[in-house]
């Protein structure tokens, strides 16, 4: 039987928003590989085996899957949100292209899931209804140069921003200082959104000014959203309801 | 009864795509509002009203949806993809901000789903792997102005970049002039990814350097995906794997 990889998204967290494509593939899998809390999502069952690794081992666990795929097994990889977004599907490439050659005709498939960010943006209504750009915060991988000079960009395009990994016991440092530069680039009262495990019971989401957000209101299960200049908090609504308008009048101005 | 407005994501186009969330949801609709081509995904069935109009009319719609909860309905306004991005949510946050008081206390909640971007990226690896933004390319509701300063923009911050609404029959020469920007300010031969009517039985995808990218390439159900200056092409493999790496470098050149 030949093996195949399929790198999959379990979504944020909730069952009800897998898809039915990847509960499929989770069903016709012979091993299942990711980071230990991810991994405990999976059902255990018989032909079943669980391969759970700790965090900041992602290529040795793409070489993993892509090795018993090679003898014929049939490996899901599995990430949180989607595994394109700032999780395993670009480590498996990696591993591919620097892995031998017969990696290249393996079937690799990945099968994408709800994001974070897309999760925590329709819990408050849609404050990524217009351009929007995704930063990953950690500089564990790029220089903090870099993310600072990204920042400064998305903020002169008048972007709404999603940002992953703002914080973490390993850099507790970088986020306050990504807060003071979107606060002093902005120089105004938009919305910044605190959603913390989405869909899971630990749920908890928070929305503050953004001259009031402070780093703690972050942790590594948090990703945070910060709306446009023209993002609206629509006030006495029974649930949060913030937005991105779709338009941007001709002058370019903020419409009110 | 009470009525409610869910603003659902159908995702891209095939069943399996679609969360089991917005699937219950659907079964609990008395009445389903959405353009045309999404309407017509949803199965008709007794007690459930299909209400399909045309593009360009979405605060019509919004409004619409919102009469009809607040007259005990349990609607569901459909998108394609995730209804947050480029979709019926913010319109339907458009509509309640602008209109009577009674609206912001109605059940309105917004679900969401696999967005076009994340759907056409996974079929080629994992172009959005790093940083990235998204951009409408339509000028009908923001001055094209706009769109070129957050091109240029997006290019020094290096993103990855998806485009939605690259080109309409409406709309036939903004496409052109945004690859001749692209292609003159990127200068070099990054993989350029069209994704047409993804997961449905039309898909289909081609992937060209930068360079080559002409505008008949993309039309209304196209998203298109441009690579970071770093987004690699594995050679010679069994199916596209196309990924931009994890990691930049110290000094923030292009890793080979």
């Amino acid at each position: 039987m030949s093996g195949w990889v399929v790198i999959a998204g379990l979504g944020p967290g909730a069952d009800a928003l897998v898809t039915p494509e990847v509960t499929a593939a989770v069903a016709e899998a012979t091993d299942i590989v990711g980071y230990i809390p991810y991994v405990a999502r999976i059902a255990p069952r018989d032909g079943l085996t669980l391969h759970a690794s700790d965090n900041r081992v992602e290529l040795d666990r793409a070489q993993h899957a892509l090795r018993m795929a090679q003898a014929g097994r049939r490996v899901v990889v599995v990430s949180s949100g989607d595994p394109g977004v700032f999780a395993m599907a670009a480590a498996v490439f990696e591993a591919v292209e620097a892995g031998p050659a017969a990696w290249r005709a393996l079937d690799i498939r990945v099968l994408p899931g709800i994001t974070a960010m897309l999760a925590a943006a329709a819990r408050v209504g849609a404050p990524l209804g217009h351009d929007f750009c995704a930063i990953n915060l950690s500089d564990n991988l790029k220089p903090w140069a870099l993310i600072e000079k990204r920042l400064a960009l998305a903020v002169e395009a008048d972007f709404a921003m999603a940002f992953y990994n703002p914080r973490s016991k390993a850099r507790p440092e970088g986020f306050g200082r990504a807060l003071t530069l979107l606060q002093e680039a902005c120089g105004d009262a938009r919305p910044m959104i605190f959603a913390r495990a989405v869909s899971t019971p630990d749920e908890h989401i928070r929305i503050v000014p953004l001259p009031d957000a402070t780093p703690d209101m972050a942790d590594m299960r948090t990703v945070v959203i910060l709306g446009a200049s023209n993002t609206r908090v629509i006030d006495g609504a029974a649930r949060p309801m913030v937005y991105t308008p779709r338009s941007v009048p001709a002058d370019g101005s903020v419409p009110v």
